[in-house]
This record gives structure tokens, C-alpha cells and sequence, in this order.
């Protein structure tokens, strides 16, 4: 299996049967893909279709084995094992971000935090304190952080963005409401909820 | 034209079109589907098939009026009006939501705010005094609200979007993060940023 080959929509389906996984081990040891399918709104055959492209998961009569599929899935997804996160803006939402704790469970750690504003930095969260801006291309190199999350103004992420590049970082978690521009080699994933109100409005 | 028979993920381009047409509009009148692709990561000959499901908006060697294209996708999307939103819970990340103020320059403007714990009832805010969560069904029929945001705790999101769909919700944003399951004519988007942390990590 070469993992680029499998198209990106099916990976986006793979962090969606995790999470419904975790969900079911709960109260049960096996599902199957039209348990699965019921409960993310998928087709079974769509479902056996994608984990098809990573191997034999489930026997014909007897379904999934939950663990053995959770596992798996971690592991194609590489969560299993811990990432070090920057994040790069500290307003409103950064705040919100530093005293959320449901990223770490899932082994995502923001490590480090930067802002531009004076009397953000210093600042002391759960997990860091924050730090100048200017020290940005220093921490994720020291660090060796592949991640960040970008929370600055719309006006700023573009131009921040292309020096997280430049620092090293290889994934963008934009909650800027904004589109980036940069090397295809970079994953840039957008939060975005406006753009959700304004997919769901189409059909309103 | 029919809406329902363009797919989905056409769809969901739509307001990102929308969004770097804004972002061009500040400093020119017209663009192309090279430029527009260029910004946006996606082929000239993508944004060209996907704007004509919706009818000829550029002329061959000119390109697109960027006012008429945005007049037209906000009228395609149903962005060409003001929408009232219920958000229920008001924990840390609600409290972010109802101090934010950047959906309403869209015309989403979160109308009234709910909630179970009783430190936060009566709490004012911008828009809004957040009330008993009691008072859902009422708070949605009074008001006509069609659109709620979800931002409960996983485990009681499920039980919680039931009620909002028999009050006559018909668009979810859910924050919380676990899948909904509910009717097909429901309109569910997630925002979740670990969904897109996990899928970021599979490249790394």
C-alpha cells in the first residue's frame, strides 16, 4: 500500500470511523460496516470499500474486531504516538485553545505558544507560557514541531504561514478565516466554521 | 437548475470561492478560474466546471466580475439574507463562540444562547442573556431559528441534537466531538479541529 495513491476524501473518512470506534468499544467488542455506516451516515459498501484500501479488517459474517480496528487505524493515521504542537496566536480563540484539554487525550500536545502582543506574552497556561513571536523559527526547531495552529487575523495568516513554513513546519491547523497559499507539500487543514454556516444555508 | 442534484462537494466549495473573491474584491474587479485556482489549491478547470452547474458567470478572455460572482454565490448559498442562530451550551468553548463577533459581518447572528447549568443562566452577553435549556423548544418556535450550534459535551450531544431537530431545528453546527445520527434531511457540519489534526498526521 502506498499511501499517497489512496485519495485524500477517503483519508478524511478515516479520524470520522475512529472516533466513531472509540465510541462503541464503550459498550461492545465487534461492529460491523453497516453499524458503522448507520451511525456516520455512509453506505457499508462505501465503508468496506475505504478500509478495504488498507488491508483485511473484518471477516465476512463475524464484522470488525473494535480493538484490532482501532489499533489499525492509529497506526495508518500515525495518533498513535504523541505530536508537539505550536500555536501561533493568542487572542480570543488562542485563549480558548490554551484551556481546552481535549486535544492532549488524542496524544496532541501544544507544546509551545506565540503572540505578537505584549500583554499576552508571558502569559502562563496549563501547558506553556506564551512566547514573542519573534522566537517562532527558534522553538519549532528546537523543538523539532511539525504542527502549528494558526489563529492570528485573516489580514496576518498568509504571510505567518509562509514563516512557519520556513521554519520547518509540515501541517497547518488554520482557524483563520482565510485560504492559504503554499507548497503543496505542506497539510494545511482549515476550521472554519463560517464556511460551514454557509454550506448549510445552500440547502435551507 | 436543481440544488439538490449538484453534489455535495461542490457545494462545500462554494463558500470558499466565496471567501477569496472577498479577500480579491479589496483590490481589483475582476479575476479568472487560474487565479482563483491558483489561491485556492484547486485546477482553473475545477472552478470553471463547478461555477457552470450554476450558469455562465465569465466571458472567455475576460474572466470573472468579481461583484457579480459574489452577488451570485451568496444568492446561490442563501448568504444574501441575515440567519438567526441558537447556540446551546455555554462552557468554555460556548463563551468563546457568543464573544466572538466575526459571523454576524456574514449575517449570522447567534440570537439566543442556552444552557443547563444554572451558574450561567441569566449570564449577558454581546447579543444575547443565555437562558434555561428548558426553554429550547420554545426559544426556537418563538423565534423561528432554523440553525443551531452544538456545543455540548460529547456525550450528551446526541440526546441534545434530538431535541433541537423536534423543535424544528433544521442545520446543525456541532462542535461537540462525536457523530450525530440523525434524519437525512437534517443538515449536520462538524467543526472539528482533532477530526483534522488525525487527518493532517497520516502524511507526516
Amino acid at each position: 500500500m502506498i499511501k499517497e495513491q489512496i485519495p485524500d476524501i477517503i483519508v478524511g473518512r478515516l479520524p470520522r470511523y475512529l472516533r466513531t470506534l472509540l465510541i462503541l468499544r464503550e459498550t461492545q467488542t465487534t461492529t460491523n460496516s453497516k453499524e458503522l455506516g448507520k451511525r456516520l451516515g455512509y453506505s457499508a459498501a462505501q465503508i468496506r470499500k475505504d478500509l478495504s484500501q488498507y488491508g483485511e479488517f473484518g471477516k465476512q459474517g463475524t464484522g470488525y474486531n473494535i480493538d484490532f480496528l482501532i489499533d489499525s487505524l492509529n497506526h495508518i493515521l500515525n495518533t498513535d504516538r504523541n505530536w508537539d504542537i505550536l500555536l501561533v496566536g493568542v487572542g480570543q480563540l488562542g485563549h480558548a485553545i490554551l484551556n481546552y484539554t481535549g486535544f492532549s487525550k488524542f496524544g496532541f500536545h501544544i507544546r509551545a505558544a506565540v503572540d505578537i502582543n505584549p500583554n499576552v506574552i508571558g502569559k502562563k497556561f496549563n501547558t506553556c507560557v506564551v512566547q514573542d513571536i519573534g522566537k517562532m523559527k527558534e522553538i519549532i526547531e528546537e523543538n523539532q514541531i511539525q504542527i502549528a495552529m494558526l489563529a492570528v487575523p485573516a489580514e496576518n495568516a498568509q504571510e505567518t504561514a509562509e514563516k512557519l513554513v520556513e521554519a520547518g513546519i509540515k501541517a497547518i491547523l488554520s482557524y483563520a478565516p482565510t485560504t492559504l497559499s503554499l507548497p503543496p507539500e505542506i497539510r494545511v487543514e482549515y476550521t472554519d466554521p463560517l464556511i460551514s454556516l454557509q454550506h448549510m444555508t445552500y440547502y435551507l
